[in-house]
């Protein structure tokens, strides 16, 4: 097919989150923000959320016919949300006398594996979308979902929307992807919890996944892997403002790099202390592998030695104490179990800490000041972590802000 | 592919409607009641409608963004509340221990043209729901949607999961369909309006396509259609109760034939009257064409000359009005026009009327001895009806079924 234009020079996807298409007024003016782009000469692609609350909505009622199921039934439940999204905002676009084409997943070929619930994209068809494009008109797709070599509807994870819109960004080979949320910006910190919490312009990928898999709900981590992998910087920005917000870009395009570029928590988590562990090896691996088995994502994992034997601390959702309790009872019948539920987990991330030796001291030697005990500690090249009572959490979290220079 | 089992023979088509499947409960019945008749030795593949209540809030949220608009998108809209069936009823089937594989329009293959908001099915593809049924596996089957040439999703009008059913049991050469809906039966008259109706074991799918036309919510008039054109008996019964209702059948199998079968009514209809109409035929031609292209279902007409001009009347929906009286006013500047939104029609149906004159007679005398006076009336061989008061219409529809001797 010839093309009028290349793709990579105009075309813009745009995902909206689920507060931006929360009612139909909200979708009306997604409509007509997406149009203003279209005016200056920009061509859309714009990728949809399940309206506010609406997922949680479909999943409360598959939980109550058979709770922890997934399956094709499941995903296919849980899908209607976006597809809702879809036709709501094509059908606005239209109103508006702008031509758009509404898409499922399976109508664009977003191909991806079988693992309901978190499949992953394995190929993207661009044909229809440039197609659209080329012609003036707006794409309408709906995020978080895929299709897997069986027809099956699968779906990509709670925020998974994020992931299709920077995978479609990818596979059309954009420079950039827009994700458009309620809030205008990462910040250094929650600012419910750190009011001095301020904006941040310029963020790498590899901050951003960390941040992410710390607890920050800001993007799916999967779209950002993606946007690092394929070189697609990703825009956060808010649907309510016109002005920029935070670039999510490779490590090599910011100037300077603070030592830390944000303090990240997540309020609720669990820690399960077992005291004690029969001698070698080979038990903490069964245990770990029938967790994993059971899909329990384990975080941090501490053991030590003393002369009374072998201890054993890892922490874990909340929703899974139970069925954590459960196989460690079932592989050491004879070991105390003590669980730890009121405790929370805060982060500091930044690429500086490469360059900057001391960092985990002085993040020890800040909570220790404020007289906050440490349960379990864990750090990378790029992050320190600590698992703190729930009481201390917005205390460790504003004064490691203000040590590490991020206060506004 | 070598099948175990003659299709005809063990395959139970089962459609589930709204009220059916109106709540987490509901559906969880319904799926033991499948699950019963999978014990009993019988295998099914169970069509499903959208929860109640769920295509009016989809609906309401279309009209909200773009009044009136019909197209890929308001389809892809509409048809999600029957995916949600889809999803739980296949999820119930599951956590009772029975496999269930959910299948939307597109994964079957339910073809059909591209009229969006009534599409006509063209093809099944039954091949995956035999292969299902033959392994034990319960195929829940999406009602409502199909998939044009195009990929888009289509849906085939309100009350469309009837036709999803009985279509699939034609591809599947079953010989019957069973509807299952939140009336133990077909009645002789609507309960409501008629306290003395009764129901009807045995009807044929000539009558029953009159009474459908004619404002019974029962059935949708193309699944009665589709039965009659493949001979699929058509079985409408309760999902609350055990026993049979009322057998939908080619004439031939009903010994005995009443005169009239039933009274049916709509009770909120409207009619234009215009007056004077210029000479000749053209202008009435213009008319219609005009409705019939802004989709104004134009019922009855009637047309009378008089000294002082022509005279044209003809009843349409309600929500039409508007629109109709519009498009009179362009065609026709200077004539009068009256509208009556306050009536209601009132039938009697049955192809016993062939072989019994003087049932037109009979229905005007009965009208007229209570001193109803009839605004419109038209008949064909197995019905008459008329356009009365709307305070007329429960009288009317009483003395109606006591006269033709259907009160029980």
């Amino acid at each position: 097919m010839f093309l009028l234009m290349k793709p990579e020079e105009s075309i813009s996807v745009k995902k909206f989150g689920g507060t931006s298409m929360g009612s139909v007024e909200r979708i009306q003016n997604v409509a007509k923000r997406v149009i203003r782009d279209q005016q200056k000469g920009m061509r859309s692609v714009v990728v949809v959320s399940a309206m506010a609350g609406e997922t949680n909505r479909l999943v409360a009622m598959g939980e109550q016919i058979f709770p922890g199921y997934r399956g094709a039934a499941y995903d296919m439940l849980i899908a209607t949300g976006e597809q809702v999204s879809v036709g709501l905002l094509s059908m606005a676009l239209e109103s508006l006398g702008v031509k758009s084409r509404p898409y499922l997943a399976h109508q664009l070929g977003i191909l991806t594996d079988s693992t309901f619930s978190k499949a992953r994209i394995q190929n993207i068809n661009t044909q229809k979308i440039l197609a659209d494009a080329e012609r003036g008109i707006i794409p309408v797709v709906a995020g978080f979902q895929g299709m897997d070599s069986d027809f099956n509807i699968t779906t990509l994870g709670r925020g998974g929307s994020d992931t299709s819109a920077v995978a479609i960004a990818a596979a059309l080979k954009a420079k950039e992807c827009e994700i458009y949320t309620d809030v205008p910006a990462v910040f250094t910190a929650d600012p419910r919890l750190v009011p001095k919490a301020k904006e941040i312009p310029k963020l790498s990928f590899e901050e951003m996944m960390e941040m992410a898999s710390l607890g920050s709900k800001v993007l799916h981590i999967r779209s950002v892997e993606i946007g690092a992998k394929h070189n697609v910087k990703i825009h956060v920005r808010s649907t309510f403002e016109e002005r920029e917000g935070t670039w999510v870009v490779p490590e090599g395009e910011i100037m300077e790099n603070p030592v830390v570029t944000s303090v990240t928590h997540e309020a609720l988590t669990a820690v399960l202390k077992v005291f004690p562990l029969p001698h070698g090896s080979q038990i903490l691996a069964e245990i770990f592998e029938e967790l994993a088995k059971q899909s329990v994502v384990v975080d941090i994992i501490t053991q030590s030695h003393s002369e009374h034997g072998q201890r054993l601390a890892f922490s874990i959702p909340v929703e899974d104490i139970a069925a954590a309790q459960k196989i460690v009872k079932q592989k050491i019948p004879n070991a105390e179990i003590e669980v730890m539920n009121d405790v929370s987990k805060v982060s500091i991330v930044g690429v500086g800490m490469r360059n900057h030796p001391g960092v985990a001291a002085r993040f020890f030697r800040t909570l220790a000041a404020k007289g906050i005990e440490i349960h379990l500690v864990t750090t990378s090249e790029i992050k320190v972590s600590a698992i703190v009572d729930k009481k201390h959490l917005q205390l460790a979290a504003q004064e490691l802000h203000s040590v590490f220079s991020l206060d506004a």
